[in-house]
């Protein structure tokens, strides 16, 4: 069967950014409780709503007091102060005041009465009736946390486009926001195209498609809903058939495999017939047959079916058009610097995607390059060793000791760290 | 009323070290699809079962060749040979051979068949009938991978313990591993203590107890699962009952607040009753008055409620006892190896919990402790900065420039880092 479909290796750079401008943003937004947002990207600044805290509030569960009163007060000679009031666990008593020679008993976290300047945490007292013995001098503002001291009414605390953390999710219940808007997530439709897959199928083999785990899993890491719909022939009308069918279910479409320029690799020829190919075939390595297609104004990925290459396609082509898409172009995968170990160079006339070791030492984190099979691979080992990855423009040399922008393959890498 | 409940702070290693004896390991495992099993923690080696890959296998799609074959083939002067087979997507035909001036064509990671011990990719070659022209020189198993390069029969792919990424899925369903042994995540019962906080809730305010996040997603993001089990009065009757009424559902309580010397914190003195309090009180700041109770053979854990507290009892009591019981002792938090940017120290006596900004420079990260209410705080904001924290023994002083190791304080922290 003849070729029909014309490759032509766009430079990745230009390709990319044609693929960028074909997609306007439009990320959309939904309210969620905070108390179900942890992981989620937030899509506004969350700034104080007033002065944190809003007034002077005890440190300690303790004695309110005027810390003139405590001077030169020990625990064998302590000073003895009149409890005009006491306030409970987080409350605060309209009205009550400390005035000389007095003391108001309050839990942690109360606001301090008036006149009051410090706190005399309870362990340094002792109770005697309607008095309180006061063992130890303290400070003005001794165990006080005062108004403002924590953030000033407009500070921004959580930026736009962070991930939320269990102590964001704090945060943001303490300032009263109990819903918070996050960033919805788009929902990618990925199928796998190959006969070899269907007959696996067929044979009753589960997951014939290994790969699809490798995008669906990395993109559910970084912020994607992923559903698997289907395993395709190798079969131009079958492919045209399923997008037509298909994109208007999905924010997107993922094809893995048959985009190569083998005698049965059809996904591009076939998009061609029913929307545009942005590009198809770039000076990326490994990764050069990836393509980026609109099908009714949606993106169509075509990845190719080797590991290494369907990685660099995720990386460098797929996320960076779902964050300016759906995320307003923020940066999905996380980033560390590293010491390079040996000199590594793009492959001439190509980015060069190349994967990293991490490991950390007294110099900092390392990042050594795989020896095997540089600049790409089928071996799945590799990439299971890999921590992140680096790529390099054409013409570009990185010397060994030079520190690198290496970007995580994925969020979960974190755990894998080792200490030297 | 009087305080019957007695403190002795323990010191913190101490303290720690009879909570680990005081609860055998006793790690659970399930069996998940690989499919379902990223962000698990594997709780088996895997070993390769074979060669991998078995067989020298094609890493393009092209012509297996006889290296000697295509000896100063060029584009304007190619050589010639025999189209004598061609196998499709990673096929395999018994019985194919390449002899002297042969070619047969092969799809990505289909066995080189037998004589065959070179591949032209596709575009180096050209199709004339029953002949292929190869327009370029290979080497010696150019294009090939040979068997076992990946990895040999015995090899260690995945450690036990390790947390399971896409490219792990990917290995372990290339080895035709669908389930995979993974540690059952245990389930913690999380209660808030306080009247002020009942009152809260009747008055109808949602999410009364704040701090339930930071402990209940915290422990999710590390491997447990947590359920939110009420709030409960200041009432020694009351959190008796509670606890024997909950601790046979759950592998672990957690009740926050009510632990310190207040005149109305009674986790302690109550637990008391119907179990062991293990310890209660510790020579750790913050986080001095959490406990740890053994009911009915489980861990009840008593979380003070400062955040800041919290947060240290958190990271160094309840993650090492889960671990210890649930995770054969795995480190569940990811470490990093960070320059102190100021020297800090111990205060006397205590092991310090410091939180430290974590940012990325050129001369690698770099941990700054947070300069506010140094060794804990109320502070929420604080917390959101954080990035990590150190724990200093008493006695120990770091110093400036020092690189110390720091432990995220969850691992969506790796989220947050901003290179510089």
């Amino acid at each position: 069967m003849p070729l029909e479909y014309r490759f032509r290796a766009r430079p990745y750079d230009e390709a990319l950014k044609s693929a960028l401008q074909a997609f306007p943003q439009k990320a959309a937004y939904e309210l969620v409780p905070a108390s179900e947002a942890l992981g989620r990207r937030i899509a506004e600044d969350i700034q104080a709503p007033f002065d944190m805290p809003r007034k002077n509030i005890a440190f300690y569960d303790g004695y309110a007091v005027r810390y003139e009163d405590t001077r030169g007060a020990t625990a064998s000679n302590p000073v003895k102060l009149l409890l005009v009031g006491s306030v409970l666990k987080d409350g605060e008593e309209i009205g009550l005041r400390v005035g000389r020679g007095e003391a108001v008993y309050l839990a942690t976290s109360s606001p301090l009465p008036e006149g009051a300047d410090a706190i005399v945490r309870e362990e340094f007292t002792l109770r005697q009736g309607d008095y309180v013995l006061i063992k130890k001098e303290v400070e003005l503002y001794e165990d006080v946390i005062l108004r403002g001291e924590d953030a000033r009414k407009g500070d921004v605390l959580i930026s736009r486009g962070s991930v939320i953390r269990p102590q964001d999710q704090v945060l943001l219940l303490e300032i009263g926001l109990t819903r918070v808007k996050v960033y919805r997530e788009p929902t990618i439709g990925i199928a796998s195209v190959g006969d070899e897959l269907l007959e696996r199928f067929e044979k009753g083999i589960p997951y014939p498609d290994n790969y699809f785990f490798l995008v669906s899993s990395t993109l559910q890491l970084i912020g994607c809903k992923t559903v698997s719909i289907g395993i395709l022939r190798d079969d131009p009308d079958e492919i045209v058939g399923f997008i037509s069918k298909n994109i208007s279910h999905y924010d997107a479409l993922a094809l893995i495999g048959g985009t190569a320029r083998g005698v049965r690799d059809y996904t591009g020829m076939s998009v061609e017939k029913i929307g545009e190919v942005i590009f198809h075939a770039t000076t990326l390595s490994p990764g050069k047959v990836s393509g980026v297609c609109k099908v009714d104004g949606k993106p169509v990925f075509l990845v190719p079916g080797h590991i290494g290459s369907a990685t660099s396609c995720i990386c460098n082509i797929i996320m960076p058009i779902i964050s300016k898409i759906y995320y307003d172009g923020i940066g999905l995968l996380p980033k560390v610097l590293a010491k390079l170990t040996m000199p590594i160079e793009a492959r001439p006339g190509l980015y060069t995607f190349r994967t990293v070791i991490l490991e950390w030492g007294n110099d900092g984190l390392r990042a050594t390059p795989h020896l095997k099979r540089l600049g790409g691979s089928t071996l799945i080992t590799i990439l299971s060793k890999a921590g992140g990855y680096i790529l390099i423009p054409p013409g570009v040399k990185l010397s060994s000791g030079e520190i690198v922008e290496v970007t995580l393959l994925n969020p979960l890498e974190v755990f894998s760290w080792k200490l030297s």
